[in-house]
């Protein structure tokens, strides 16, 4: 009967993981479990929501190596309360036996054969950078709807440009969110659901991150984890058209002040009205303005102005603004080209980031 | 028109204070209020939920000191979101100006005489330690109820013993938690709702609670706060008859070790049987075991064992255990009568605290 040692961190890292796939209620009990491969060199841990396939590789010293399958967040818990730094594994008859300190569980194990196949693919076609895909992913990922009707807004875009860059990009319709990254090789355009770029953001840590391209398929595979993700079919909408080009304001100031005042005056702000918040730009002033049932809130901002209007004014959604702001580290760049056309916020001096916003009407 | 210069630091932590009992949403919409007095040396902020008066007063540069009322959940809102250490605060005609920075609030005000007139005392008739009334409160709240249809199950009784001595008392009917403290004076024994308690709690800090008794309420004050709260009426149950005499067994062990093992065989503990958790004394071991449809669970614990029966076999429901354990710091002394007799949890070498616990069936 196998025998397993394994340290209890590696063990509980590689079975957190799982747990935010694996979901914990089903009508098929068995897809609430974990399909564990041993080998003389460590277990394999695998599961799936049926929309992502996940499995981890945690080293260990196994002897009599066998493939067992057990329910994964009773076993994610049990092994996360362990006291003791080692934990020691035995298939004991239909039971997994974990055992560490003075603790000893005993854990039935469920059917090997019953549980759905999982296959990832063993090459790669293209390579991207594990931190510069999560970032990226991570940045334009509020601008997916959860709710929309239409697929392609609960999803974000994947494209490689050419040239050494790839760019992604999220929408709900009413704002745009892109991010460009460098990336080499030529690799296809896909959109990945928004909730499945949650679970590769977590997964993704350092080192390469190796795509493999299947049917409405796309397989990504680390040092430590592989993952196969459906993708959303349809056509992403042609979000460039609405990036103004025609630049008419420009403002500079510190993003962390920006989202300060913003969240202050909108706690007057009407839910009703779209969370309806002011900018009103002159003289270098940039002043945001709110108004509800409760009362009216003002803030005044110093700005670095430029442009060829020496004043606008423009409404916004303040939680849109917030959204928009949320990748922006150090300075702000807001770039308006009239009170009714969209606008750009982006990072100054570049970095990759930029979210288009439609204006609410004046 | 009033003015007044207050810290943001002080003013956010007495609006804080009446968030917690100022409801959020009434039918009565002056009841989300609070109401401000002014006198030159700052503001008393006051709020009611109809259960619990509450007022505090916070130091401010006050002229033309004027009363007034605002919604309280936006005042506080406001205020926190703030910009700088300093807040100008200005009734302007019906609305009040709060201003900091470069932000300028506007807030409607209420109608000052439409607001519940509260009242607090001014004499005291007895004198506790703030800290030590918050800390035996806190210790017991666990074992109150918070939807018993008993009403003295949903309190905590206050006992003044004499000899020095005060006690707190709390009880669902399944378990009895009970905190001594030193107290002078001769108080009268009354039952503040538990939740009630809470508040109770989180106001008293240090300095004297001085307590003032009125018709079926009870006023505490603080050199910071004032309170009314409404008491239970009713006869609290004679929980000495339960706390066992004769005990037979006892073992003492570090009451981190025994959280951390019962927490651990609880996760395959059977929900729908009470969480039940087995404790099996002998031979100086505490063995834990719980056991569900998913497996069994063993632990296995050092104890240092006396008392005149050599072993023992009882049942606990694992959540209760884990409850009478919370206040516990340092070594635990269990002390148990028999397998079916309720037992007692308390920190060994005293401290005035004793949970009593009902078992389960063997």
């Amino acid at each position: 009967m196998m025998r397993a040692h394994v340290t209890k961190k590696t063990l509980s890292e590689g079975l957190g993981l799982l747990e935010r796939v694996v979901p914990s209620r089903s009508s098929n009990p068995l897809l609430t479990s974990l399909k564990v491969e041993a080998s003389e060199a460590g277990l394999t841990l695998s599961g799936t929501n049926l929309e992502i396939d996940l499995s981890c590789f945690v080293p260990a010293e196994v002897q009599d190596p066998q493939s067992f399958v057990v329910p994964a967040h009773l076993f994610a818990q049990i092994v996360r309360n362990l006291g003791g730094e080692l934990v020691e594994l035995e298939i004991v008859g239909s039971e997994l036996a974990v055992r560490a300190g003075g603790s000893d569980f005993k854990l039935q194990t469920g059917d090997l054969e019953a549980y759905p196949p999982l296959s990832f693919p063993a090459h790669a076609d293209v390579s991207l950078d594990a931190a510069e895909l999560a970032r990226a992913f991570g940045s334009v990922r509020y601008a997916a709807s959860n709710e929309a009707f239409q697929a392609v807004f609960r999803g974000i875009k994947l494209e490689h440009r050419g040239g050494g860059s790839a760019r992604v990009v999220a929408s709900d319709g009413y704002r745009v969110a892109i991010r460009d990254f460098p990336a080499d090789g030529d690799g296809r355009n896909l959109i990945v659901p928004a909730r499945s770029a949650d679970e590769l953001i977590r997964v993704l840590k350092d080192g390469e991150a190796r795509f493999t391209y299947g049917e409405g398929m796309l397989s990504v595979t680390t040092d430590r984890v592989r993952m196969n993700l459906k993708l959303l079919d349809g056509d992403f909408p042609d979000y460039e058209r609405v990036i103004p080009k025609d630049i008419k304001l420009q403002v500079t100031l510190p993003g962390t002040a920006l989202k300060e005042a913003v969240n202050r005056v909108a706690v007057l702000a009407d839910k009703n009205a779209n969370n309806r918040v002011e900018f009103l730009v002159s003289e270098g002033k940039l002043r945001l303005a709110a108004e509800g049932d409760y009362g009216r809130a003002q803030d005044t901002l110093d700005v670095t102005q430029g442009g060829s209007e020496p004043a606008m004014s423009l409404a916004f959604n303040a939680r849109h603004v917030l959204d928009a702001l949320g990748p922006i580290e150090g300075e702000a760049e807001l770039l308006f080209s009239g009170s009714t056309s969209p606008a750009i916020f982006r990072a100054s001096g570049g970095g990759g980031y930029m979210a288009v916003m439609v204006t609410l009407r004046v």
